[in-house]
């Protein structure tokens, strides 16, 4: 896939300085899931993948509106079960983005 | 999957008119996401799919920091054909939201 490598790059690093990369809606919107996605995923353990009680956490505070009953531990424990193809009790990044296309197809009646 | 059932109901139509929801930022983002999607896959033809040149569009607009060669035919012909799974010449929410996640995972540092 033809993808630029911006990687961790920091912009000050850039060699001359004045390119502050002006980003699209949709790419601070990427931006915003990425570095939530690592904001949970750091308070314990690796952050690269998220801990059960990092996903509920998460799910409580940033998906209120978008996931039922975010609050109750089994409704928890399925809906990361469901996730958590490999079932080591963590879920990776790419295993947490299929999360959330479910509910951005929702939201977008894409979903039928 | 334990997903609330937003849908299309509009704020407006909740019998108690006050309960004007307060997005999280990843609600926010993902919202942002699929409205993007929808205003590019609305611009010819059905508005669920993306043809070749809506999402040459959106990629050029909005997807300018992450994906090389964007103005290049070629490279958005080679790039909708690894996204399009049923070869049809348009891609769905789904098969977009592949591109979208691996931009993510990628900016995030998780695709080693």
């Amino acid at each position: 896939m033809n993808i630029k490598r911006t990687g961790g790059r920091k912009t000050g690093q850039h060699p001359d300085h004045s390119s502050v990369k002006l980003l699209s809606s949709m790419e601070a919107a990427i931006s915003v899931l990425v570095s939530q996605f690592k904001a949970f995923a750091g308070k314990d353990g690796s952050s690269d993948t998220l801990s059960r009680d990092e996903f509920q956490s998460l799910v409580v505070s940033q998906l209120p509106n978008l996931v039922k009953n975010a609050s109750d531990p089994a409704a928890i424990d399925k809906l990361m079960g469901s996730l958590d193809e490999n079932s080591d009790g963590e879920l990776t990044f790419p295993e947490f983005w299929q999360l959330i296309g479910a509910l951005a197809s929702q939201q977008g009646g894409f979903s039928k």
